[in-house]
């Protein structure tokens, strides 16, 4: 189907090829056979198979890719993630532009999965952000989830999230949440953004459906996951690292969101190698 | 002009913003106007300001955007970036694909001025490579320039770069020089991937235009650089990072590569304030 | 900025005119300017004045249209919608184009009005439905709104809508609605489509965030009104027409939808006349 | 091949479905296998049966989409259109996008239908205009001709029609056939709108083609036929309905054009049920 | 307006610049300005001045581009045809793209000049065909017109033009013009291709718009235009050169079309000196 | 794989026919299979043949489209260059568009053979230049190879090439070379074009990696080759004929390159016949 991912793997492949590869096309005969594999060089989860396999099958149908392993797998150093076998210089041309993909989607599913693993013994979700990379938002929240996170679906056509930005110039949160249940369609949930109990009791009895605690102490947090009693979902949000997450878990939050997973996520090793 | 860039942009505000932005379209009044600082909250390189003023630009020509620092500022936390002025609307729908842009930008910009302050006192300059984030490769070797860094300028269209891969097809590095040079347009140079000084020795007399030293020690290098005496440019690559800089440039290549500044950065933190 | 309503125009100004139009082309003088009205010729409720206009803009910036109406008004026949002046070919070019964007949105106002009215005195909403033209859902949504209707804010990524078709695949409305928490991300709303009371009370106790009706007697409806008292709101729907609307509106559901809105509406006698 | 209407089916599965359908993905199984009919829920006349088919192949080529009936067919309220048979989640998705293109698709060629019974025992011959909904005019062409219509090949740039606009400006009938007679290609055919006798007679004279007679009544339409003696087709026009469609034919006119088959049909009562 | 022309010179902007003017843009200072004209190196017919000013707008709008010239201008060697002053790097950039329009047109017009001085003194008409370069089809009719011809209004979708290839299959010119007159729109024109008379009378009789005497001796065709007695235009065909022109006009036929107008002109030689 | 060749045929056909061929789908019966060849009427280098074979299999898979000649045969007046077997509507509907293609191709690679045979007995190697029709170049460039000359690869973003132009404005070779070499990346060469021997060393020492000889006397040519004694290639340039040919290679220059190959061709004459 008519897809964006699609979309992105063509233009990928356009951006590193725009008229070919021009090292492997007069070096290489154009009928040479070869076996690769896709090997991983570090420790990690393994994120974006799939899309690795679709660059080869855009470049040429007749690549036999089979995988070793999913997506979510523990990777160790020298683990064989797929063996591919085709045209040589078919393997030539999406080497750099699969690994591009993978090694990015596996690096924020690994740095995703400490977060994870960072909450063993909580009932607390770790939520991605729109700090995503332009245009590739869809294949990072992807990975995002294979790490075991859960989406905050958020574009700003999704959901209302009334912030900072907007109360300043509203003036009050119950005003905004008014205007907004006003406004926007029934099938849609409001989130306000928080900094201390008294907004988070003025934002509930507006009727906002969800509250972001931001920048709180724990401590604060506690307060506010005591006072809500359930009755709708809070999420912890603020330059969260690994360190702090426990004691942000322990307040009680049903969400922790977290920008780095998607911003500052370190490409993982991997690489692909000729038999 | 027609421009890649322009065509990201709006991808990146289709992406955010499919419907609009249902929270500021519904809280704020659609006359209002705003001031808001671009604001940095950590040291480092600025990158990528014309890109967010683009994209304000698209979003609403009527924003007034006013630089304060120009690409290649050192920032310091609390600095001022830019200045803008317009439709509070406008500028909440910016907020967030502009900072997506700039933090990335910048964020590479600061790390490639590390490597290349590592430099100090020596000739041998800094080279990215074709590890980018896939179809912003443009925008990301921009970055690189302005931390300071030269572009390795290699698409698979643009130049012949023989590697080990292709050499165990091929066989040798004499044969894959001949087959290149009779292939290709007399405008495209030939770099070959070396391991060890026989290799040089081949490539040069083979007839590289430039040549790869990949994962060689720093004295092995050395040889290599003494033995081809200035006659073709000499790059050295594999996993360099800033500790085993200096060593590489004392033996003397033109050039050091690092993948690292485009596939494992930190996004720098920058923000949007508004007044 | 990047809209899809500019590339609909822009796709339409193409179907009606491929190689240009060569009529005016050929008997008009090219530097030939006229003066022209557009102009009501029944009763109803004018929508899409804007659509028009930018239908002459993209042809030829230099024509001056000139709303004398605005979008929701009352129209009677005889009266001045928009006086347009501009070169003559330019005109002749836009005509029927721009014509057929405001009939048609016209017509959906006008449908939309009238359904409004018949709920007056209650606050029972109408909403629209996905049954819209493809590929112009945002312009008949937008003259939903005109007319007086709400959106209903869907599709198919929007909001999970658990309809008939997917219970009997799941089998219990408790399974669906628990899968569907579990996995859609949490600012989304959960709505469930319901054909007797039990299943009413069933949605509720699974979480459901919004209960649809579909076909029930006024009299069943009223019954789930009183137990849901208030907690969620509640929709109606499945072939409503004029007649039943009041019936309808006194169980007390918050929402009726109506999809003869968007799929069986008459364009309004609308026409472009040169003075 | 390169189809618009491919581009158009793909724009509206994107429209309805820009992420997913997040509801059937998060409750249906993914392997889950159904079967579902189409089934006519009123009389009329089927058309778009392949658009429909189109939609799921687009989703998904392992849909098995069986037609019962052919585009032309009469239906009954309770006739199977058609069976499917394929992946549950699949089928959901294109539900309604499939139904919004066949139920407008068989709304026209109903309507056309009836107007075209109206002529039983006539020559004369219905034709469609350049009303139709922007975008879809193929679709909505290709449905006037399942009914029994005659498509009016007429986009501004296929055919030359001197419309009363065109001769406000020009003066005269002879002068505006002339200009176009020596500009455009001798491909092309030249139609006048006339109001009158006198008109038809300058316009045969000046070399027209094709006349068409704008709002005369059947007995000036008759001195007309009369006049012209078949050396050209004539074509009555203005808004045409079923009542007065005889008496208009029997003045012996070519055809008769009618703007309401595109502009305001209602939409066939047509649904999806699973088995 | 959208315009297929800007298209064409956005995508032959972009195949010679894909990634900007590296020569330019390392060797000229940015805010250097130039003055530069367009200058004609040999006679012939100027076309496409537009076209070459439009490249230059594209790239730079503040490039300023004066016309000396008008399209259909009779060009001497030395002739200054445009004069340029702008960003001189804006005026590199342009240089080779307007030329490579301006030339081709250039070289079209002319050769259509010497076609059309060819039949002074005769009414008949030089047309072209659709022996055009693939995607340039109208840039090319439209430097027909500049140098004097007239289009043959003719793509597969605007004209019946039954040839040779169709009457192998359908059998006979009666049944062939029967089924196309059938099925195609009323406004649709017939044209048949015929090799002598007996076809000429068949085609006449069916109802043919218009025949196409193929490969014709001037004498037949002169008993062809002796027969037809001007009720329908006829047109000569079939590999025609200068030498043969007034002959085959002396037959009186109403129309010469020539493929090699646009399929073998020469590239006028037009450059572009900096001053 | 995604390719411009394939969005140039699609614009090609799409250009000859946005709404089908009516002349075929009108008058031959839709189920109608027929033969027919692709056969040369003049002598010359065949070169676009599967091109004019994508143009079928885009139009209709089925067509069974059997090469008998290869890209660079040369061919005969009557030779057999392929054979067709499909559906006769769609042989019909691709003719014309494969033809377009496949003439100019043909035309481009019998030119360019012409001047290739010109050199035999000499080492130096015919270029093309960037004078290709607009987007177009890269089937032209393939023509130009099959006719056995060289490309000179180059767009605006390749190579540098220092022109006339370019050193009006820099004032000096040596100052151009030298703010090239610091701006370009490594893989980049450089080439100056030169007129007279000063400027040839002055070249040479500055860096240049190629030089261009453009309108040079043979014998100015031939002091230059002695003085550049092999150390870098040459290339003669400017209005080259056929006559001079020889006299040009004979001063011993690497390359000639020739503007008219790709500027100012004859289209072959090659038709498709019908069985």
């Amino acid at each position: 189907m008519i897809s964006d991912i699609d979309t992105i793997i063509e233009a990928a492949l356009k951006e590193d090829m725009p008229d070919g590869d021009i090292t492997s096309e007069s070096v290489i005969p154009p009928e040479s056979i070869s076996r690769a594999i896709i090997l991983a060089k570090e420790k990690g989860i393994l994120a974006g198979i799939d899309v690795a396999a679709c660059v080869f099958a855009k470049i040429d149908p007749h690549v036999i890719f089979t995988n070793k392993l999913e997506d979510g797998s523990m990777l160790s150093c020298g683990d064989t993630i797929a063996c591919l076998k085709g045209n040589s210089i078919s393997l030539l041309k999406g080497e750099r532009t699969a690994l591009n993909f993978l090694q990015r989607m596996s690096g924020i599913a690994t740095l995703t999965r400490k977060f994870v693993q960072g909450l063993e013994g909580f009932q607390t979700r770790i939520l991605d952000t729109r700090k995503t990379t332009p245009v590739l938002r869809n294949l990072e929240r992807y990975a995002v989830q294979v790490g075991g996170g859960t989406n905050h679906r958020l574009n700003l056509s999704d959901m209302v999230l009334i912030k900072d930005n907007h109360l300043k110039i509203v003036g009050s949160i119950s005003e905004a949440v008014k205007r907004a249940r006003n406004k926007v369609a029934p099938s849609v949930k409001i989130e306000v953004e928080t900094t201390d109990l008294e907004e988070v009791k003025e934002a509930v009895r507006a009727g906002a459906d969800m509250i972001m605690l931001d920048n709180m102490s724990p401590e604060r947090m506690k307060e506010a996951v005591s006072w809500v009693d359930g009755r709708i979902p809070l999420e912890a949000s603020g330059n969260v690292n690994l360190a702090m997450l426990r004691k942000i878990a322990s307040s009680g939050v049903d969400f922790i969101s977290v920008g780095s997973l998607t911003h500052s996520y370190d490409s993982l090793d991997i690489s692909l190698e000729f038999r």
